[in-house]
């Protein structure tokens, strides 16, 4: 059950970050959950320990656990994407991995709407504010925050995976298969990211337009 | 078998307009294919009838088919679409429906490239070239023409709707649940055409990087 990777969770005490560090933790993966305040990290590693029994979870602020890790998942809101990259871009260790997990997605009157972006995509403007020397995928887009939150919930669907290399891509991918009843899917460049960002919105679009709480997306076909 | 509404092919005599009109007039609909050149047409009735039988189609030049119907598919190559339209605007019924199937994309260099409108997609696009009096929808997007035209090949898949009201979405939808083994989605008002057919992008992008000729979608959770 234990894998030699090491795993950060930038922004992990929201219900996406648990949600991910909670299942990355149950396959073995060392995860340490970083927090602007590293008490409140404290609190989501004791909070997941309460409900879950013992797991390989550690607490830091976000720059200790990129700093202890070989990849980062960036689970912050995207309005935090580029400051929190700012607060920490000298503390990842060279040649790690970052996965961008950010929704540009924001509601106006209860109704969402993608966030335009210059560089096209959230995953582009992440990687136009990250140093050269870390890598970057995009993952874990469209699948609902809430379904990766309820631990007893399978994930049971395919997930978009693009990425600044080929080599990005296929390190996140490997990650993802740590996880059951999850496929993914090397959906190519980090710019097809402006198509996956768009998915996210079509399914919460639907899940508002049938009344459901998981809209996600499976490939036939393949 | 049978069905009250009449179905207008425009641009029936490709590979995706033969395969929609036989899935359709299997279903019971009459079908009129249609063609710049009628006797184009006859040849594609006479060769779907040489291969499965007697069916409800029927041919005509492109205006005497959305004439002739209540409902028209536009199934011509996305370059083609504005022309198609400007020579047959006046020969749409009051209150017809038509429903863009076209794909925006390019091939460079074997590349597959998204063309991008300045209305913001095809079906957009189509839109701001049709009379107003005929409302619009789209579907069949994601769906690889190569599988439309395998008569033998169950669809299998989820298919998204999206349309310039609500009523044109159902009227849509309904004529889609003809089909077997095919669920359509209400994917909500025709901009959510930017996220399908950038869908059809990454589908075929999929087929190219996987090696398979049918990847397509379906909505998990609903």
């Amino acid at each position: 059950m234990s894998h030699p990777l090491s795993l950060a969770i930038i922004g992990g005490t929201g219900a996406e970050g648990r949600g991910l560090a909670f299942r990355f933790a149950s396959a073995g993966v060392r995860v340490v959950i970083g927090s602007r305040a590293s008490d409140r990290s404290r609190e989501a590693v004791e909070g997941l320990r309460a409900t879950h029994g013992e797991l390989p979870l550690e607490a830091a602020d976000n720059g200790a656990a990129v700093a202890a890790c070989d990849v980062a998942i960036l689970a912050v809101p995207f309005a935090h994407a580029v400051d929190t990259i700012a607060a920490i871009r000298g503390r990842f260790r060279p040649g790690s991995l970052l996965i961008d997990v950010t929704v540009p997605v924001t509601f106006e009157g209860g109704a969402p709407r993608l966030i335009e972006t210059p560089e096209g995509s959230a995953a582009e403007r992440v990687r136009a504010h990250l140093p050269p020397e870390v890598a970057l995928a995009a993952a874990f887009k469209t699948i609902p925050a809430s379904r990766l939150a309820r631990a007893g919930a399978p994930l049971d669907c395919d997930e978009f995976v693009c990425g600044d290399s080929p080599e990005s891509r296929a390190r996140a991918m490997e990650l993802l298969r740590l996880l059951p009843a999850l496929r993914p899917i090397d959906a190519g460049p980090l710019t097809t990211a402006r198509t996956i960002e768009r998915m996210t919105l079509l399914a919460i679009e639907i899940n508002r337009r049938y009344k459901v709480h998981d809209a996600r997306f499976r490939v036939v076909g393949l």
